[in-house]
């Protein structure tokens, strides 16, 4: 059993009550605990030393990247993030110097999105440093945006670049919650995640959740600098595309909207958002998984699909 | 700089909102966020393999302890637990039968007392098992008890009995919330905390907060029969008024009341909870710190008021 099998399995009979309005399996879960106007959002996120950063990654980018996981995560629901909790499991032979710059960068984060940080603990780990964040946040009734709302015909948009995160950008992402509250306001938006696992990882999550599938055209992703460097500068890695499909890490909005807007989405976009990249990259069709469009044809995505990719040219 | 001073820097600037009533440093974070009748709790706390639990223990037994450890904080402030976002790191060789059996403990409790698990996730931290909980409850607005409520005069409760908790109760204690509720609806409680480090270690958390101090009666500390049994065959062990002092992991309630309702409290309690034990331990009074009295007289309960145990019969 791999650990995707054992999420589907442990989240199949999960104890719940009339407080919830979606469990498990969004971006966070939905509570309607008796706010007039609103709805709470409510999620958690861990970072370990080893895999998300290094014993040589600066300590401020381990606390920003910490909290603006989680922050990404309201943004995908087009919530507006309110207080938080930080877990900090510490080796044996701590600096607190060291807990204290990864503070500067969780409060600095924090204080620019108007964040409270009302506690949690320190524990230990003694092999390596493990911080869980928990944050609360809200959403105006009806405005949650899940990733169950995907629609056959739907434009399919992703923001900012894919690809090539491990280069920087995902120690200092900034999480895209202002992106995705205008969206959620001028805009009807279907679905909408956040990328943490590339997008032909998480783009099925929306898929199997509305029951739909996809069709991605490859001329058409967005692909980060650092993914292109590094595709150009080494013939062993992944061609550019690839990387832009399958790297993670990434942290912007992946979301679907009626084709009918998405022109006027993208006039609109570009006046309030610009430089930042809003691209149209495929739409949402009937069936499931993700179709690749390039100039030889539409290819499955799956293990044949990425295959396709070894025999193309690495700029994709 | 030890762990405790660590959290007093770290938690002098936190950044804050206009939604927090109650942050960093009691047993929940406190937030109005707009519910008309109640005010939101907010929690998070951890357990790891080789601290709180070994690789020995039952999975069904972790899994209530990680839970019920985050009830008890929400019973401490008077509240109603509603729903909770399980993270667990796991070891590269997990068991996913393993770990559905840790669901299976938090599961059940989570059950009896109306929780909803709405999530959370699974990563890595490849040496050893950790879980951390983060749960959301409501209190009733002003009903919360505080730790910084205590007032000289005040009589000072402990339920059930302490010390011992190695010997399995920290493994399958049952939250006090049904008896906090009863207590914050019934008598006007001053201040409120559960006992996790040991009633010699959180008290005065307790009387920091409330700037006073405390008398405690060795005679009347409830002491667990683990305690006792442990101290009697083992003379190398604790004494048992050491051990209901000092062993920590009891998760019972402690709080205070103006003396003038102990009785009435005393009484009430009998009718409603026996044969579960409250107990009288103590008065807050003026000054800083904790006191002992016993046959010998009144002993400042630090360093030196210890080392007085090691002269005492172990029989306490």
């Amino acid at each position: 059993m791999n650990e995707f099998e054992l999420i589907a399995r442990l989240t199949k009979s999960l104890p719940t009550n009339a407080s919830v309005v979606t469990g498990a399996g969004d971006d966070c879960a939905v509570l309607d605990l008796g706010i007039p106007e609103e709805l709470i959002l409510f999620k958690t996120d861990a970072v370990v030393e080893g895999i998300h950063f290094t014993s040589e990654t600066p300590p401020q980018k381990i606390g920003h990247k910490a909290l603006a996981r989680c922050l990404s995560d309201v943004a995908a629901m087009a919530g507006t993030p309110g207080a938080a909790l930080i877990t900090i499991a510490l080796p044996k032979d701590f600096e607190a110097t060291f807990v204290e710059k990864v503070y500067e960068g969780i409060n600095s984060l924090a204080q620019r999105h108007g964040v409270a940080i009302v506690g949690g603990e320190t524990t230990t780990n003694p092999e390596r440093m493990l911080i869980s964040v928990s944050l609360l946040g809200t959403v105006a009734r009806g405005r949650q945006i899940l990733r169950s709302g995907a629609k056959i015909g739907d434009a399919i948009f992703v923001t900012g670049e894919l690809g090539g995160s491990l280069a920087g950008k995902h120690l200092d992402f900034e999480p895209r919650l202002a992106e995705a509250q205008w969206l959620a306001s001028h805009f009807p938006i279907h679905s909408m995640m956040d990328l943490s696992d590339g997008l032909a990882g998480d783009l099925p999550h929306i898929l199997n959740r509305s029951q739909v599938g996809a069709e991605l055209l490859k001329s058409a992703l967005p692909i980060a600098r650092d993914a292109k460097l590094r595709a150009e500068s080494n013939s062993a890695a992944k061609p550019a595309a690839l990387a832009a499909l399958t790297d993670g890490e990434d942290f912007e909005l992946l979301f679907t909207v009626a084709s009918k807007h998405a022109v006027a989405l993208l006039d609109a976009w570009k006046k309030q958002f610009s430089p930042l990249k809003l691209s149209c990259i495929g739409k949402i069709v009937a069936g499931t998984g993700i179709s690749l469009r390039d100039k030889s044809g539409v290819h499955k995505l799956n293990a044949g699909g990425y295959a396709h990719f070894a025999g193309s040219t690495k700029a994709g």
